[in-house]
């Protein structure tokens, strides 16, 4: 089983750290590979850069399908491109948001969001709804870190712990889901050290995809999520 | 005033329709622009034209800002890009499926949208609850008929005015909503034959824009959709 | 065109600020006038007052389609009387309420209302939510100003702008929708000092009506928004 | 103790139809007085009838304080004025649809109303939705005859039979909830001949305020529902 | 007629003390048992001790309809094995939990809940938003005593009472509603100090029982709640 | 890795399929097995016969964690006891009616249940809602075959394929999820003929405990789901 994992922001360090964790949980027979868009942001921090890295997403899911991969990972916590990147391919796909949060569904009565920058949030309750979790969600935090700094700033670990302290102490909340998947090396170490379950996206929607190619599930295709009818462009 | 109405696809027929309809309700003193994107798909008919026609949108929305216009409609039934384009616009961004479906909500109990194929109900029914007119929505139709055969399909009026029909009498519903751009010039017609509101998003859209420009209202831009951070691009 | 605000309440001066505010934001060749009940309370502030102006309200309606007006506000924020008035009006009645909050939809994520009494505040809850933009409401807040002092308290203003500092503060929201037709002179002042877009229901309640207008929309009178059945009263 | 139930139209015969239906399920000590108001539309069908009829009904709770009762219920399907006579009453006031959709609630999965006409269906949805019970609702199905028809129609039994019949086969629901006070006479009948429960909201509510009286319970008065601001009336 | 009122918990002070409670409240004419399950948990603190509670109640339930009682009370506030309960019975079946919240929804806007341990509270909105009624409950609150404790606690009566007071406060609610079987004797004193409706669930479920008896009406049994299918038991 | 099936009926023959379809996807080093309790009912198809399946269910889980399994499948689609089985054991607890409908909004917009009896038909919805995938179910369909009667009657394949079709074709849904872990061997056969995805909760809730495992992920344990309280029971 081959699974292809894209990175849809263009920071490759981020691509080598996804791609490790990813390889670290995945199966016996099962290999990974990691990608970034050739354009597009070095990060996602806005519906502007979700927007214009979209398109690179998709390019990859389309050379994906040419290589015969099975399933495949959009590694962005707003799964950008989602709905479109089911229509191209053949295989499943699974977005780290939503596999992070209905992964966290079986863990208890809660979980809350620990993200990266405030102007993130709506739009992480969006999806939350759109997945049908928002009754889950018990929260989401914000820890003003911008994403390609959680590499380099030697608080990021700290930050980003308090804030899990304290949403776990405001929402009374089960468990952390983490709101980037540049915090997946964190996942280990905030849970050892918070006493509670923490959730990343990255290795949850791996497995997920694992899951689903080792149940013969893939997308359906007898409506809204067919291969896009074929036109011309400009 | 100056409002810029972009046409998410690239078929120019459709922008020339499109700006024609806009212009002929504009207010006196309001000058109305239809451009359409550089590259992009002919028509948006999946989520991956919608993904693909968005960067277009954005290039035209920033290529408006610095020719200064008071504000934009997105001319789509999807809204692709709506979000992006508030946190690059100064002013007001109104997209044709949220003004359709909220200038409905003042006419009655419920409206019908009738749209172009059955693979777009499902984002219909996304948006509406997004905009959260979901339980005014007594329904969503699709005629079957491909968005650029709106205009060349003998049958396609004939064909629209019968989904009315059907919806009217299938949702008890009190309005109807015209699901794509391309259906901007049947609206009167229809309205005329089914005796019923007939809602053109496009005309509802830039009647909305004029209206928030002539208030002074514009997004807001204290947190969300705040300009995206400045970021290099690969 | 010709459009009728309708002041629920019986206080005068209210009803020419009112009527004031509507004219100052009028289209060339829009007459606004403004009228209030014969009798009715001084101003709205319980479920007991509104019950009592709706039939005032509900006069003035049909003394307009006598005089053959061609569209309706209702300007008082919790728009008594409104599915009433669309059953005996011609064209479109839009209640200032829903047209507050339906605007400040499309300036952002979420809205704060601030409102005077605290009694007040369910009420709100309820209509965002028959309206649809519950989810979208960040938050009601009282400033405890009752609806006549608005006029005549010298710290009324300053009271209102505390209110509306501590909401978008509380509720991380975009924007200020104002709870009060008494508010509407408030607007412009409030919106300069605080630096996000404020949203009177009176203007945005008159523009939408001459949208409507302009766009040949009218109420839908298939179904429940019929003219009542004639009957006999005692 | 002393039941005041307030037929909020002015047909006579139906308030004596009312009166007789309390009084047979009230319990022993407790009188139960039928009035209605003193001017007002002879039946509510519309919004505009519900509109015109509650200063009515609140001028009968008004002069039920001076009678000092112990509790009021209000008898029209649409609940007209609920929240108003609440702030007027010191003691409970129960509506006839919040009675009878709450006491369906206990005994079973769903409900389906049927109710007059097709025009307060729309209605009847809101209310489900205000009191929570809108999951519960199976479905509303109307029987096309005017209220006041309901006493003189001699296929009016059969007619609402049918409606029964039907709405139990298409809604698949445990029980029936009738949706006019005028039908409470029929309700032994109709659950007879069902076989099914049938819920006629004025003995449901007539029993509810007996049920709050003995439990010493009355509406709470430290917010919204508190007596209403006093204050001048033009 | 008589009523059977279960303790799901097999501490027979507490049948007492629930018994005696609700004998209070019962009609001339009405005779109540309280019975407990011969084995089980001492109290109900967790789903366990639910899940373990469920098939004695459901005992008690079978051999009340040997006996023909005309109705039943379950008498823990989560509501244990009601549906089930309502499939054994011929009669009516009340838990209350939801008798309680459903006679506070005739109180006023919202109320908050005051109950036992905080590891309940989820459970508690669980079935809120079963019945419905999860828009009228502003908060729920635990004070932090084992239900055995009530009875013996000294602090127990004024650490309930803080807790109704902060509450109130917080929640700005109208009522109380008391989140367990064991503080029914702390009713009417609770109510008497703070000035507000508070709702013990054991007196509102049985006089619920006695209102359906009284009016007819029993569980629908044409689907869901038939009488359980014949089957054999390991 | 060792998880525990629990079936929470008493057919022999059904734990063997389970546990067959179980042991059949379960990954390298994964021992699965199958246990049922020793005593309850032979089926559940009611609310009496799971409230009185789930005390065995929860004696095999605690025998379970006796025995050190790492984790937990509870193989009714009802997931009767999952909560509480959450709060005995220290790995992960997964139902099969959570996995199935997790895992088919994977896979595209809606997805159809196809269950045995239409008695059964309030309970899923109430479980999809409480999981959040009540927006995402499209319809619930029974085929009328009681559970142990999939394994005699001959017709049972077809009878199940035939709502398969009537459900797809109805809801318009892009895949099946099967309402019974009794059907768990029809599933690949289901999904050749029809085309579509289709959903067994078995093998999805035993690779959704496998995943679970793998990344070290149990219940949250710091509030609602912690172990229950000690106790007497009589």
């Amino acid at each position: 089983m081959r699974i292809l994992v894209v990175n849809p922001n263009t920071t490759a360090s981020m691509t080598a750290l996804i791609g490790e964790c990813a390889r670290a949980v995945a199966g016996p027979g099962v290999t990974v590979d990691a990608v970034q868009p050739g354009s597009g942001p070095e990060s996602i921090e806005s519906h502007y850069d979700e927007a214009m890295a979209v398109p690179g997403v998709l390019d990859e899911i389309a050379a994906g399908e040419l290589a015969a991969y099975d399933g495949y990972v959009i590694a962005c916590f707003g799964d950008p491109g989602l709905l479109a990147a089911r229509e191209l391919a053949a295989g499943p796909v699974v977005g780290i948001a939503e596999a992070a949060m209905r992964t966290a569904a079986y863990l208890g009565r809660g979980f809350s969001v620990v993200t990266t920058l405030s102007r993130t949030i709506g739009h992480t309750w969006d999806i939350a709804r759109q997945y049908g979790v928002a009754d889950l969600c018990a929260g989401v935090h914000a820890c003003e870190i911008p994403v390609v700094e959680l590499e380099t700033d030697p608080e990021a670990y700290a930050t980003v712990l308090g804030a899990c302290r304290g949403a776990l102490e405001r929402d009374a909340s089960d468990s952390i889901v983490l709101g980037c998947a540049g915090m997946a090396d964190l996942c280990a170490r905030l849970s050892h050290e918070l006493g509670v379950p923490v959730v990343d996206g990255v290795v949850a929607a791996t497995l997920e995809v694992e899951k689903l190619v080792r149940l013969g599930l893939r997308t359906g295709k007898r409506g809204e999520l067919a291969p896009p009818p074929a036109k011309s462009f400009a």
